[in-house]
């Protein structure tokens, strides 16, 4: 299983006047731990929109168990999964220290320029057979 | 069941370099629905908040199915129930004309302002009976 | 002088947790000044960009005198002038009924797909002299 | 003159389907900057708020002279100056190594929790005035 882990610190923006992070920010966050994911198993994003692969999200979720705060360092851990040949699987949680704040997912399907879904590139599914991914 | 149909146009702002939406922002969609179904029900969001009551997101998802675009306009429809006495739950689909762009859901707690979950208002539990949603 | 005024109604996702609007989204509320504006004399932006001009900002700037409150209906007023022959000028107020909240400048150039500025389309420059904007 | 430098890596929520950052999310990093500066004089922008001082932003403005780009590492730098003994200046500047991106500006002043313009704290004066910043 490909993971990473990832620290983000709570911008005043991502507030709301509830006095936490409004909800839909948290999926900014789980892109800047994919992004972070990409980079270290030396598949950048940027990369791989110039090689013609792009990484749309198809489906999201989140569970909010405790509020995030302005100022809060958390920790978002990532798990990324091929839930078929043309499917990618990614989940994480939010932490603040040890308490879990939130859990999530993404689904994605590498698709071309034009919008058609293709198979990943092969470095990439041979990083994810190497890693008991499949 | 309570619902309602809401129009929005996609903002500049809200795409991405991928040329569309970014999926976050379908969430502030949905919280533009969600306000206006309380105002057609009589309960103005604003004046829940006066009266000490808070209706935080205890959890979101989406399934994108075409792509949003920059000027699109487009209706979220939305559909309200009460999971439990303490828990509502909301629908929504998001139509470009006749096709479906987007599925998702969201959870909801009323609680006071000091975090607790409290149950709803009685004028809010007395129009859902009405209309069936229990 | 062209000008348009455009409602928007202060989304909940734009408040902070000083319990008021964030000052950055003023700028989305001017884009949306802007599409109506370039809707109202009939080139669309989206039209614009797919006949190859890009309107980016080159500038901007806002003064806030009094806070933006979520659920205000707002108006958003918007004057357009040449400063150039390749320089757009827009200023814009933004009103809660008669009480100034803020004002804004956005500057703004024709630019083709690969960044280099251009002359507006001729259609523009037209309807500019036409209302004694040069 | 107090100053910092911040790094802050762009997002792809951040830019828009002009292939750049939207302008309105330099702000949100112009913020980012000014809470690293507090921190690094030891008034954590956090702590103010436990203690009754918020900062608004007055007034802000921005200058694109290249356009930032998903994924950029870009150094914010920031200098602070008092403008009279109620209001700050904070100046910015967006490097992308030695190129310079984008200059701005903010303005704030400190206000209690109901609105009223106060005094800074005194250790902040204390600290302007062994900076020279007066």
């Amino acid at each position: 299983m490909l993971s990473t882990s990832t620290e983000i610190r709570v911008r005043y923006e991502e507030t709301d006047q509830m006095g936490v992070v409004y909800h839909a920010k948290y999926f900014n966050w789980f892109e800047v731990a994919r992004i972070q994911l990409l980079d270290e198993i030396g598949i950048p994003y940027k990369e791989l929109e110039k090689e013609g692969y792009f990484l749309p999200v198809l489906s999201c979720s989140a569970i909010f168990k405790h509020p995030a705060q302005f100022d809060d360092r958390l920790i978002i851990k990532l798990e990324i999964s091929l839930a078929s040949l043309l499917r990618l699987k990614v989940a994480y949680k939010v932490l603040r220290k040890d308490l879990m704040i939130a859990t999530g997912t993404t689904e994605h399907a590498f698709i071309s320029k034009d919008g058609k879904v293709i198979r990943p590139p092969a470095s990439f599914i041979e990083l994810l057979k190497q890693t008991d991914t499949f």
